[in-house]
This record gives C-alpha cells, structure tokens and sequence, in this order.
C-alpha cells in the first residue's frame, strides 16, 4: 500500500488514506470545519412496512437476510452489554454460516468477549474493524495481523462520522433490554437492562436497515422509546441478549488504594481551593476507582459547604445515585449506567436523564453539552510535557483502549487528570506521548501524588492557588521526577505500518498507531 | 399561469406545477413510493455556537436578523398555542419593519388570531401560506387574493414534506412554554403551557436555522427536552408567547346536543357489536363534542365488559386523563392536549406519553402509529356515495379547515365517521364531496341518526352486524333520504383558478380547491 503522508498540526504524519477514505489531518482544535451535508438516507415508506406494526421475524439469521446482507456491507452494533455481549459475535457467525465475505464491523466499543471475532478476522469473514480495540483484539491490531486499518472514534466523534456519512452503516443490529415488536426499544427493563441505548442512536437514526434483538419482547408500546420503532425494519426475539453480571456490575467500589485515594482527594481539595465547586456547578466523573473517590470527596465538601449540583454528567454509578436522591444533584444526565443502582435509578427517577452521544457530544451539533461542564476528571495513559495526552496505547506500544467520551469531555471548562507518575516502575508523563489522543492546550490539570501541574494557558487557575498550600509544581519538575525514580523509559519499537487512526471530534486524524515490532 | 392539468387517480384534474414545483398527482393508496433521499442540512459545528451553551440574544428582532432573515425565505412555526399564539404575527410585524419581502409562512396550523396576517399578504411582506387555512385566512384564499397557491398538508404529510425536502425551512420559530438559554424546550410548564411541541420536531431537525422563544426561561437542562437544544441556532427571553386561556381551554365538554349523544351513542354500540371494543383494544377519538361522548360511551362498555384499553391516542381531555387514571387505558400517546387537565397529567404522569407527526403519523417512515390503532372516530364536513371525504372545505365551496391528523388516522384498523344526515339543511352526503381529502376505500363505517353505512369493502363488519339490531343501511339510501328532506343541494360556483392544492399523506396531491365565484 502506497500511501503519502501528510503532517497534522500537532506535527504527526498521517496517511492521505486509509482503508481507501481520503482523510483530513487534525488541523488544530476548532481550526476545521466541515463544508458538507449531513448524510442522508434513502426516503422509506409505509407502503414497505406492515401496517399492524408487527416487524418481528423468526430470528437474527432471517433479519439478516431479509436485510440483505452481503459482502463488504457495514454492520453496527453497540456497546452497552459491555463484557456481556452476545449479539455481536452471533452475526458474524451468522455471516460465516452464510459465507459472507469482507464486513466492516463498526461498534460503538468492543470488549474482550468479543475476541471470538478473530477467527473472522483470520477467515475473511470480517475485513476489519472501526471501533475501539480493548484487549484481544487491540493486541491482534497491533500485532499488524488485521487487513484494513482501525479507526478510534470517541462518542461523539462515531456519531459526527455517521451523521457526517464518513461511514454509512448498511445494516445496525440494536440488542435492547426490552422492546416492542414495532421496534420501540429501550435498555431500562429487563434481564439483559443496561440502562440506556444511546450508542446505537446514530445507528438507528442513519443505518439503511436497523434490526431490534431482545430478549424480553412487551406488548406495544414498549416506553419510553430510547430507540423509535419508526426507524426500525426488523424485530427479532432471542432468548438471551447479554449476561447480566458482565452487563453492569453489581458493586462499583471507590478505591482502597491509599495512592489513589491521596489522588481523590487532592483534586477535590484543588477543586474546593479554586471555586471550581460551587452552589450550582457541574461535574462529570468516570466510573474507575479513582473517580467514584472524587465524587465522594466532592459530595462531602457539598456538604459542608451546603451547595448543590445543577448536574453531573455520567457514566452513572451508586455513588452519584445517592447524592440524587439525597438532593446533592439535581439531575444525572446520563450517558451509560455502571451498576445496578444506575440503572434502577434510571428506570424510575425522572431527574436521572438518559443522554446520547448526539446531546452530550456530537461536535458536528449546534453546541453540546461537554462544553457547559465546570469541571470533569479523566484517566489518561501518558501525558506529555506539552501536557497531550494518550488514552489508546500503553507504554509498549500496544493498542489496548478504546476513546471513549474522553475526547469530548476535553471541552469541559476545566479538565483534571488525577494520575500516578508512574505505572509498574515506568514513568505516565514524559516528553513525548506515544499516542495524542487530546492536545494539551485543553488539558488543564494534572494531578499526582507528587504535586500538581497546571497548564500554564490557565493563569486563571494559578492565580487561584497561590498561597493555598496545595502542592503546586510543573509539568517539567513532574517529568524529571518521574525519571528520576524510573530511569528515561526505553521507547516501544514500532515498524511503519499503520495499524490505527485516532480520530479528533472533527474527524479529522489527530495521530495513528503504528505495528509493534516484535 | 399556464398550467398543465393531470388528472389524478381519483380523476381529479392536478396541475402540473404549484407554486413552481413540479407536483406528482395522487396515484392511489400505497401505490406511489418516493425515489429520493431524505432532505439534508448543512453540517454545523461546535466551532460555531458558544461553548457554554448559552444562545440568548436580546429579542425576536436580534434572532431573525442573526438568522440571515432576508426576501423570499421560508419561515414556520407551529400551532401548540393554537388561537393564543402570539410568536407568528410578532415575526412578521418584524420582516415588515425590516423591508422584508415575499416570504413564505409555513405554519403548522393557523387560526383566526392570524388574520393579523392578512395585511402583509396584501403588502408583499407574505407571497404565501402553505398551512391550513382556518377561518378568515381560508375565506381570504378562496376569494383568490393570495399571491401563491395554499398547499395543504396533514400533520404527518408536514413532517414527511419537510423530512423529504418538498420544502425547505429556512428559519423555524419555535415557542415554548419551558426552555433553557441553549435551546432545550417543552411544552410543559409555565403560564403558557400548551402539553407538547411535536408539531415543531420536523423543524427543529431540519431548519437551517432554529430559534426559540419561550417566556419561562429556566436554567439548563430544561427537561424534558422535546426539543433538543442541540439543534437550536438562538433563544430569546419574552413577556408572553401565548395567552394562556385561548391555547388551552380551562373545560373540554361532552355534547349535551340529543342528535349529537345519539350519534355517539350508535358508534359506540357498533363498536362493541363488531368486537372492535375487547381487552387490550386501541382508540382514537377527538376533542369535538360528539368524539367526547364517544370516549364517554366507551368508557362505560368497558367498565360493564370489566375491559381495559392498552391506549388511547390523543388529542388527550379530561376524559381520556380519567380513563388513563382509572386504569381504564394503559397509555395515552398524546399529539396534542386539548385541556389543562391534559397538559397537568402529560406533566406529571409517565404513561400519558408525548409523541410526535413522526413517531405517529409519518408515512416515509419505517412504519408509525396509525395503523396500529384499532378504531379511529373522525369527522367531516361531506362524504359521498363512494366514501370519499371532504374536510377542508364548506358546501359553500370556501376553504375553512385544516387537514389535522385526519388522512393519517385513515390507516387505523377501522375508521369511523359519525356525522349528521344534514347541517342548516344542507346534505353531508352526497354523489361528490367538492374537496376530497381522503379516499373512500379507506373509510370503513359512516354513522349518521338515520342509520349506519358500511363500506362494502368491509365484508368483514357488514357480516358481524348481522342480526345485530343496529340500523344498518347503504350509503345510497342516507344520500337520497337527505336529499328527501333537504333537497338536492345547489353546487357552489368554482372559477377555474386554483387556490389550494390538498396533499396525500405520501406528497401527492389528490385535490386542489378553486376560487369561489361570488
């Protein structure tokens, strides 16, 4: 494959194409906008359509078909069954069974059960995949074994590329907790409940045939329709959707860790310290031990301060649950539930909203909801001392996550990472990431168990914490110490073989992985 | 204007082009299916709008003007305020401050309020209406003094014409009782609470550009959002969008008229002698008089036959919200609310469900609602001996209704229309109704005080009624005993110059209305 490559603003080279697309390089952030139309569907009719609304067929393999599936074609699936999948790996069995050749799997994540699918990979079956690559198959990606290249979109940015028509998904299979036999469909009832569908609502809304799988089929109408039957051509009922335990989990838990407690609770004091937490502010945590620590410290400075949150943006869990009904919040608006509680929650209290990639962060949207956020705390594999940062790679050069909202929560007012300096004796910040999944000049903080680090654009934030006793250092002195404990990191060996592109909000390439060499 | 004329399946003579566009004459029921793609916007961008999502500019004035408000554009809104509307004629007492010329109004729905209109028809400030066309605006089209050619459309063929492209909406104005500054809206709460604000969706999804105004301006997130923010350009802060007591009324009532109850009285037995009334069974009725009684009588077979109704679409009243309350009706999937008892418990109550001329109503969808509801009970102004019907226009011959939802409930399992024999002496049925609106194989039963006809089409009911004791009849003989008793109606005196152009549900036109000689 011969391919030019063509220097990004942050100064990555990228590929002119990939997987035969022209792409646009990442051009700085809000440097590019789109002179385009929003991708537009064949118009359908009633007239293709049973008029008592009864979609249903006899099962996947007959959906399938009847929305004729056929080499090359794209096929959509979500990822709110998290671990507990079964539908995805079912339809490309199906697709063996049938000997369809060459799909695109476009999912919104994958997660390590989907590893199933690498004998399809292997076969034919599947060409390649666009979508996050957890585990197994980010190592298969990495090992360079995949035909086409990966394409890592955060939330928002899968839902600007279907809206956008960067890809056009052919057939969308939505695997619903409960659903109707018109399509009416949502995730909030039943065994296989994993709270919402957003995922699969730009799938829904632009896919040429969308096909609903449950496995708890209610009599018309299933309510509230996260995703409208009026988009739906297939209904299928199956025994078994997913496997609740791998779905959500039964007990989020904050971390134990003293590390990462101290972490927690110094990015809460730092929020304190700067007004960052006042009567009616908003947040958004993720759902990782470290982060349900700061909801919890944030909830006892509320406390003590008697305030409120307008709102917390989830990712839902326990913890966020109880400063609902305790009063603490006013609203969750919630992009995915991480346990039980969330989704209980969800399914009964009207202040906890289910969102979708489209409201929260579609960046091809007249506005959204990132950028009202005061305050959001992130994860993040590597920082540089430009303070970019990796989510993607490890530091052996190993594609091994998937975006996320992470790039989308980048808009928030301010931006925290609560990380520790160093992981199994190799340094997080260093000069240069392996991979730049968000630039630094809308990473605001960086916090560890050495001091914090703030992004000199931000002279508002270090005015706020002269003389406040936190531990206030550079991102420079945070590196050197790093090094200082570690030794400089040797540099994973990559061939020049690009195996991933990582996506901006825009879609515009903000960098690629290569192929690790062995 | 040269013309051509074609005549369409019914044998009316269409021209060939409206207001410039080429038109597709009525083709037959399901017999014509769109080619094309859905109509796309262009693709906006964050980059575009602020970051904190606040969209409040200082007024209605500041919002067209930044909208680009300029000669010829298309502008809507919707009519959830109904005769209490007070946002359509603030836009154009503003185009006609700013010099503004041609512009085409592209409503909803209009009512009396908006004579206030009449004058920039007549100034040049409006070339056109493509809407209904209630009361004085009807009476001003048919006497042929408008510029452009009325386009008539049910609400679902609203929702299909602007999802189709068929018209392109430059600036949509929505007013709600509810929003926030970055675009969220409801029609919930507030003094000018109307229920919902599903007939501004299709506007809200495709405009070019989206303002909203609201005189309950609460802060983010204005839940729930029936219309998402995310696709709103501006808001703006005013006193009053509405007055409140002409947008609901305070008291919806059954009919105390004895020929009207009696009609009632007969649709409702002859529902429950056909099997239409059984468990779990579905109904449409509307917010008339004689529907309430309906609703009434339905209610009271239900409770005798200890039955319960999954749901009732609305237009939702006090009577339906009893039912719904009394675990008469499982859901209420409600297009608008026609009293305040409606608005309080679409507010309060999870099953009194919003919905939309999308979800409901759209015929280039994958399917809606209609078809799924066993029984529709609707009016009319004429029908004649084949069952074709006539809702816009009086015996008069002047155009004086909109279509409503009424074409798209004709595609409910059986569709009932109790009507009297003869209004001031004039027939209802007759060999042509001046207008057709809706085609004859698609009504089932015509109920009237002399008897019942069925479509001879429905062999099926015409079997069940049998032996029932129902006075049961032929269409015929309810023509010639009206003639009998009015006399054979003078024809009203049409011009050749046509006026108004109805539209089918699937874009086609079946009719058009000609000027009425004086």
């Amino acid at each position: 494959m011969k391919n030019k490559f063509i220097k990004n603003a942050l100064g990555r080279r990228i590929p002119a194409e990939i997987n035969g697309k022209k792409q646009i390089p990442f051009m700085g952030v809000n440097k590019y906008k789109p002179e385009g139309k929003i991708y537009s569907r064949k118009i359908p009719s009633n007239v293709d359509y049973p008029l008592d609304g009864n979609k249903k067929v006899i099962n996947l393999k007959e959906a399938l078909i009847k929305s004729g599936l056929k080499d090359g074609m794209v096929i959509s699936t979500h990822h709110h069954f998290r671990n507990g999948d079964l539908i995805a790996n079912q339809i490309f069995d199906i697709a063996k069974e049938l000997g369809v050749k060459d799909l695109i799997w476009f999912p919104s994540a994958s997660f390590p059960c989907h590893e199933h699918l690498i004998q399809y990979l292997e076969d034919g079956t599947i060409h390649h995949i666009e979508g996050s690559m957890n585990g197994p198959l980010g190592k298969y990606t990495s090992e360079g074994k995949m035909r086409g290249t990966a394409v890592l979109r955060s939330h928002g940015g899968r839902y600007q590329a279907v809206q956008d028509g960067e890809i056009e998904i052919d057939i969308a299979v939505i695997g619903a907790a409960c659903a109707d036999t018109f399509g009416n469909a949502n995730g909030l009832v039943g065994p296989s409940a994993s709270g919402l569908l957003g995922f699969a609502l730009a799938d829904s809304e632009y896919a040429d045939k969308v096909i609903v799988v449950t496995d708890n089929m209610v009599e018309f109408p299933c309510l509230p329709w996260q995703i409208q039957g009026n988009r739906v051509d297939f209904t299928v009922e199956v025994e078994k959707v997913g496997i609740p335990e791998r779905i959500v989990s039964g007990t989020t838990q904050i971390t134990k860790s003293p590390d990462r407690l101290y972490l927690a609770e110094l990015t809460a004091k730092f929020c304190e310290q700067t007004g960052i937490i006042r009567d009616g502010f908003s947040f958004q945590t993720g759902a990782g031990g470290t982060s349900l620590a700061v909801s919890d410290y944030f909830s006892q400075i509320m406390r003590k301060k008697e305030i409120k949150a307008r709102f917390a943006r989830g990712g839902s869990n326990k913890y966020l649950v109880k400063m609902l009904e305790e009063g603490q919040i006013d609203y969750i608006l919630d992009g995915q539930t991480f346990d039980l509680d969330g989704v209980k929650s969800m399914a009964k209290n009207p202040n906890h909203v289910w969102t979708s990639p489209f409201t929260s962060y579609n960046f091809h949207s007249k506005g959204n909801f990132a950028g009202m956020v005061d305050v959001v705390i992130l994860g993040a594999t590597e920082v540089d001392v430009n303070f970019n940062a990796n989510v993607v790679t490890h530091s052996d050069g190993y594609l091994m996550h998937g975006i996320g909202g992470w790039q989308n929560c980048l808009f928030s007012k301010t931006v925290i990472l609560p990380i520790p300096l160093f992981r199994d004796r190799i340094p997080v910040i260093m000069d240069e990431v392996t991979t730049i999944c968000g630039p630094g000049e809308l990473i605001d903080v960086i916090v560890t168990e050495r001091g914090i680090a703030i992004n000199p654009l931000r002279t508002d934030l270090i005015e706020k914490v002269k003389n406040s006793g936190l531990p206030i250092t550079t991102i420079q002195e945070l590196k050197d110490e790093a090094e200082k404990i570690c030794g400089k990191p040797e540099k994973p060996v990559f061939s020049d073989e690009v195996i991933a592109a990582i996506k901006w909000v825009d879609g515009t390439v903000i960098d690629v992985v290569k192929k690790v060499e062995k």
